[in-house]
């Protein structure tokens, strides 16, 4: 009785060069393959406990409201707004890039009187600037940016943003979904009080998972809110029943049925990280960063981003003149399997993302990525 | 310069006889783990095309506005009360366990004046008391339930509520995170307006998405509103922008990166349905159900919902007297591997939940469910 009258899907192979996914290690793809578990097996909660830990490495703290949120990035940013902003807060919203714009839109939605200081795209947001605008703005109680701007590859310098708004009494939330892993991010040191990231960026596990951290002013702040928090699904309060408070004899309470096979992928890519160490891994970040850089430079092309507050792991590029965008990255990605990423929003058709992330972040893709793009391009422009 | 001091997971194999999640088949497990490709990958696209035409399938609809929420079934419940409740709405939820009552706090965290009606844990919505509330509150323009409650395992009827809900001019939220492919869903025939089910139920897929859709007169009040909708991850006419409108020219824009690898499972599990059928899968439920309950009933466990308003994938029996609950079910999942629910809410402790749910809807699980069951409990009781 059975037809297979519908067909099964099987991706191409490609080279993940672009602003994410990132290409994962084959151990990671396996560990989805792994059999699932119910979500509060004694085995699974053991699991969790350790990609918590695993977490914790990763963002470099201590805080115990430490886990991933079943959901991508985007559901990361709107956990920390949801959770830390009620209506009526002023939220200083520091935008140089699309996800700067987005945390905007977020914290509207959650009622919040922004304020926004705009930076030029390409541009890292200017402590001084933000500091003239707390001045403006006493009563802001949260101030928000993004570490690594993914759609201009702008670093900003995360622990200055965060002091000038500690002394400002402002909570911070950081958006370091393509830093985590590819360059350094110290939330304790640093003083972050919310931040998020994604799993398929320099963290080398599949899309789908949002790793956040709340600081212990942060959670303070969460459960003493006046009102309740607008989503259930997001709400750290209810969550933290379930990812553990950190003591030993913590009952864990079931919330929503936890992404098993994905959390899988992210332990094994945490522990691919651990063994690698973070510092090795910010340093071959950085090593294969310089080698395509030499190259793009060779083969004509300009740097968006000035050098000082470039990201090793994610580099804009000036579309040449009389360059057609969309059929470079067609005939790359058709002819070479390699996919390296467009610009985004006002940036669409003018630079192109070359992302070296994670296990993308190696010889053999730079080669790659030079060759093919020295084969396609016009040898003159 | 590679160590290997920290480890991977492995999980330990489960028959997953709970209330989800269900076991997986191998190819859906084998799905996990094929090359992640960008999210924007025009084969990328071409997959998500047939995942919705197949979610289209799974849950008998036409409906434009079909697609996965990139996040569990809490997610998906969440997605349609942001997108359908305004502040100051009249939202009548209706509440037979654990899972209405969650309907109940997020309407209310949507800002809605929530008017419930309460049954009887282990009993069916009533048609006739849902109408006797309507009539009580004309200003109502939502109507919520559970199709298929999973912390009772009992199953209401829909369609008569659908229509008594379409005659008070109230839109339909319909939980249907069981029912889908365990028992007959049909949206379109039964006029549901909004309805979200789990990928790891009865679809036999990894848990982490929540399929979702809308029918026209839901996608005009989500066009209508007068306030936007709170959560931006959640926002249907942002994320149609992702899944297509169904035209032939749509073009797709970036709204969060998709969880490609979990989808992958989801295309997997949705293309085993579809050759299956549908008509064959209710059929497997049914009669599986129908050997556990000859079974369940020899061994003297009594049923705690009457046989009409029965799920066959969701089997709720009393835990006899003078029976430990948690002894039992360690034994069960230590001896055996054998993963049975238990109760949830107020009935933790009164009762167990065997599910029969997507893969693991076959003999060898009834057979294995039954025997261990006969050896774990005290002869008499």
């Amino acid at each position: 009785m059975y037809h297979n009258q519908f067909s099964s899907f099987m991706p191409p192979q490609r080279v993940l060069m672009g602003a994410g996914p990132a290409n994962i290690y084959p151990s990671v793809a396996l560990a989805m393959a792994k059999p699932t578990i119910g979500h509060l097996d004694p085995s699974f909660i053991e699991m969790m406990d350790q990609v918590k830990s695993h977490l914790q490495y990763a963002f470099q703290t201590e805080n115990k409201m430490t886990g991933a949120i079943s959901a991508p990035g985007s559901a990361g940013m709107e956990a920390c707004f949801v959770n830390l902003v009620e209506p009526g807060d002023t939220v200083i919203v520091c935008i140089n890039g699309v996800f700067g714009g987005r945390m905007k839109e977020i914290a509207e939605r959650c009622g919040a009187k922004v304020v926004t200081y705009e930076e030029q795209l390409g541009k890292p947001i200017d402590p001084e600037k933000l500091e003239q605008t707390l001045a403006l703005h006493p009563d802001a109680s949260v101030v928000a940016f993004v570490h690594a701007e993914t759609s201009t590859g702008v670093l900003s310098d995360a622990q200055a943003l965060c002091e000038i708004s500690r002394k400002n009494n402002c909570l911070t939330i950081v958006d370091a979904v393509t830093s985590v892993a590819g360059s350094p991010v110290r939330v304790d040191e640093w003083g972050i009080d919310a931040v998020y990231t994604g799993s398929q960026k320099c963290l080398s596990c599949v899309p789908g998972l949002s790793p956040v951290t709340f600081s212990p002013k942060a959670v303070a702040k969460i459960m003493d809110r006046k009102q309740q928090i607008r989503s259930w699904f997001l709400d750290q309060s209810l969550l933290m029943g379930y990812w553990g408070d950190g003591s030993n004899n913590d009952k864990r309470s079931y919330h929503h049925t936890a992404p098993v096979n994905s959390l899988y992928a992210l332990h094994e890519a945490l522990v691919l990280l651990r063994n690698e160490t973070l510092e090795t891994s910010w340093l071959r970040h950085n090593q294969n960063h310089e080698v395509l850089r030499d190259g793009l430079e060779t083969l004509g092309l300009r740097y968006f981003v000035d050098p000082e507050c470039r990201l090793p792991q994610l580099n804009s590029v000036y579309i040449p003149d009389g360059v057609d965008d969309v059929e470079v990255r067609a005939k790359l990605l058709t002819d070479y399997g390699l996919e390296i990423g467009g610009g985004l929003g006002a940036l669409a058709g003018k630079i192109w993302r070359i992302g070296l992330m994670g296990a993308a972040a190696n010889p053999s893709n730079v080669a790659l990525c030079l060759k093919a793009l020295a084969d396609v391009l016009p040898t003159k422009h």
